[in-house]
């Protein structure tokens, strides 16, 4: 921490009676959340683990020195019960990848193979191209065109700021590989779900259904998409050559790590907020999503810092999301009993918050509104109570326990997600700023109020 | 040509005596150029260059197929006298490349050897980084401190509109490999000479002196810079592993593609415009330079279709640019005592022309100042009389013939020079239109005044 933050300076000049507890008062609140606007700690978070550990592919080495870094920094930043709950994974590692277009305009490929992808022989497999724009397309097509093919589809993800055209793109990578196995497709590439226009393509996971074989499954850079797109126009066959040599490598141990702020009534329940800490391996996992743990980590400092709050808040940087949630699916194993007040996750980059979703019982709403006229002088706006969780909370949070999305703007976020560019350079630090004052806020509130903010609908999230 | 040139739909209408000599009075002139900007010749050359060959290194076979289109393209267009010049040249090509940090925190590297660069052994080299601001630092420095290791140059490169910061970065990569090698190191990266904030690194020629052993020498992409720095701030010894496989194969052929539109006064002398052809290997080289090619045969085109002109306009598409500017050597040597009236290069890119400099005699000044007048339109200032050519056209130039120079906007042009994001997606058509609405305009009367633009000083040029 380079400056020393504001709230403690003006906290130094309060009575220690008012000290001895959370802040709870409006002004105290809106206090806390301005000093926040001046952060150093989730830039310092940031900076620190994609700079000293880098990528951390779930269940890798690389993964657990990220744990242990964890565990120093949450100690000492003053964390209590800080600690590692193991569990173990299936584990994928990328191996070599390369493609490229033997005719009729011989050129390398910018391309990486999807998570769970299959490989190909050593020497690499040719085959002839063929294209569809959607994974209907492909489900229509005669089997005779697929088999033996290399499946191309051709799904352009368009940005938009709610991050709504993630889901229906997402589908392309998700289940495009097991369609076209399931067809006797050679391999299958897909324009990279994302919205740039650089030479790094998007990997993200996929999984083999039961039953389709896997076969080698990679993402096209978006460029390299545009010109595969012109080459075809040209009405010629294409043969394409890949070498994709990624591998099964076996269950690995994996683990979330967790650090609490004791809060002083243990009955009122557990306010679970956090990040993952893995992230996929091509770039430094900065906006995905090392900014999501500093952001909430900062934030549940702060609050710590201004006096011990009723609720005790339980940050939890989970491991093992990229690849299939499995972090999230051990904590909700892990903690089936325990009361969870409420649970929020950060995992949309670090631009600004601009969207305050809930999901609380009718009785809670006040309490919800308090907190979004908090939230206003920071340019965000109040949503429904129809929040959807991150995938890290959402195995425990189905089960009934009130969520909150704090929203963030992915207009850019889905230019670098997952790709060889999440690096530290692409966040913005004023913008991170102003997410850890919405969280310090948010925190600031539900962990020094008593109101019930269940029960909820079971299910949902995302 | 997706549309008919508007010039052809105005000229129709004109009588058969006006259009058999090219225009020559201000009206006819700004009607050519402002029926240039609808051009599509242009982009359709770059689109089809860079789709059906795609990158095109020097001496390769690559750029071979990219003369035999460039040929065929200049006859489909209606130029004269197409033709191949051909020379011989040394070729390197690039091979494996792998760079990664070992301690004190192990991670991948993203990088791409400089041309010329010399290859590590097979199994790699593992040495400690030791960090210069500067070539005069890295001189300055205990020669022990420098011996057996990878040297690592920081210096970053601003972008400028005039490009002017190039020259001064340049020096960093074109002199920093042999200096090393002089000192003793093992290896050599240096942040790359380049402006933007992506796992792109930027490649470029350098050529050890006579004397330095050739030693490995890499370009690490920006975050990655931006990444070692950090690192190297943690104050503990940072050891890096390299693989680098490139190597000399040896002399090939490479070549000039040249098509003319011949004048009606032979005596008048010719005019040389162009860009080159050959590219770096690692994007499809779009902005450098299919664009400089494709403007400069469009205008000429749009030229040709006005009217027969007064003088000679001969396009070139150069060779071998990148890797020291053999195709424009052997073009001074095969027309030595031909009358050039004029040369000019585009080679910045696809950004707007913004200025426009001149070298020629003071007696053709006028002429220049016609121009001017002419291109004020399109948002072009007249610039000075001191003008520098392109590097193809530097080496018959400096003897002593008259250039002018449309110069483009680079501003960012340097956040995609020599790197994999050297793609179609990066050209703004309707920039790329001001472009060729500029060089029509400048063929358009150069092409039709009788003044005499020699002669000048011997000399200059880049």
């Amino acid at each position: 921490m380079k400056t020393i933050p504001l709230a403690l300076l003006c906290a130094a000049a309060l009575p220690a009676a008012v000290l001895a507890q959370g802040p709870s008062t409006p002004d105290r609140v809106a206090a806390l959340r301005d000093a926040a606007l001046t952060d150093d700690i989730a830039y310092d978070i940031t900076e620190g683990l994609t700079t000293e550990v880098g990528q951390r592919l779930a269940g890798t080495d690389a993964e657990a020195r990220a744990r242990a870094w964890g565990v120093a920094k949450l100690k000492s930043l003053g964390f209590r019960n800080v600690h590692i709950e193991t569990y173990d994974m299936p584990v994928w590692v990328r191996g070599e990848e390369r493609g490229e277009i033997l005719s009729p305009f011989p050129q390398n490929l910018s391309l990486t193979a999807l998570g769970n992808s299959g490989a190909t022989p050593a020497s690499g497999l040719e085959a002839e191209v063929v294209a569809f724009p959607s994974i209907a397309a492909l489900k229509a097509a005669p089997p005779a065109a697929v088999r033996g093919r290399i499946v191309y589809l051709t799904h352009a993800m368009m940005p938009t700021q709610d991050g709504s055209s993630y889901g229906a793109s997402g589908i392309v990578r998700r289940q495009g590989p097991t369609v076209a196995s399931q067809m006797g497709a050679a391999a299958i590439v897909i324009r990279s779900i994302g919205t740039d226009h650089h030479r790094a393509p998007h990997t993200g996971v996929q999984m083999f259904a039961d039953g389709a074989a896997p076969i080698p499954a990679a993402a096209l850079s978006i460029p390299d998409a545009e010109q595969l797109d012109r080459i075809l126009k040209r009405g010629r066959p294409v043969r394409m050559r890949l070498l994709l040599t990624p591998r099964q490598i076996g269950t690995r141990q994996s683990g979330n790590v967790v650090g609490e702020v004791p809060g002083r009534d243990p009955k009122a329940g557990v306010i679970v907020v956090g990040g993952h800490l893995d992230s996929w391996d091509l770039g430094t996992g900065t906006i995905d999503d090392a900014t999501g743990l500093a952001i909430t980590t900062a934030a549940a400092k702060r609050v710590m810092d201004a006096g011990r709050p009723l609720r005790t808040i339980r940050v939890v940087w989970f491991g093992a999301e990229e690849v299939g949630a499995f972090g999230g699916i051990a904590y909700a194993k892990a903690h089936p009993n325990e009361k969870h007040a409420l649970m929020a996750e950060s995992d949309s980059g670090a631009d600004r918050v601009w969207k305050f979703d809930t999901k609380v019982a009718p009785a809670a709403i006040p309490v919800m509104d308090r907190i979004a006229t908090a939230l206003a002088p920071l340019g965000i706006a109040r949503g429904n109570n129809s929040a959807s969780g991150g995938s890290d909370i959402t195995p425990l949070a189905a089960t009934g326990i009130p969520i909150v999305s704090l929203r963030q703007d992915v207009t850019r976020y889905f230019d670098i997600h997952h790709t060889p560019d999440d690096t530290l350079d692409k966040v913005d630090p004023a913008q991170l700023r102003q997410n850890v004052a919405a969280w310090t806020t948010l925190l600031a509130v539900v962990a020094n109020d008593p109101t019930e903010l269940g029960p909820v609908e079971k299910g949902g999230g995302e």
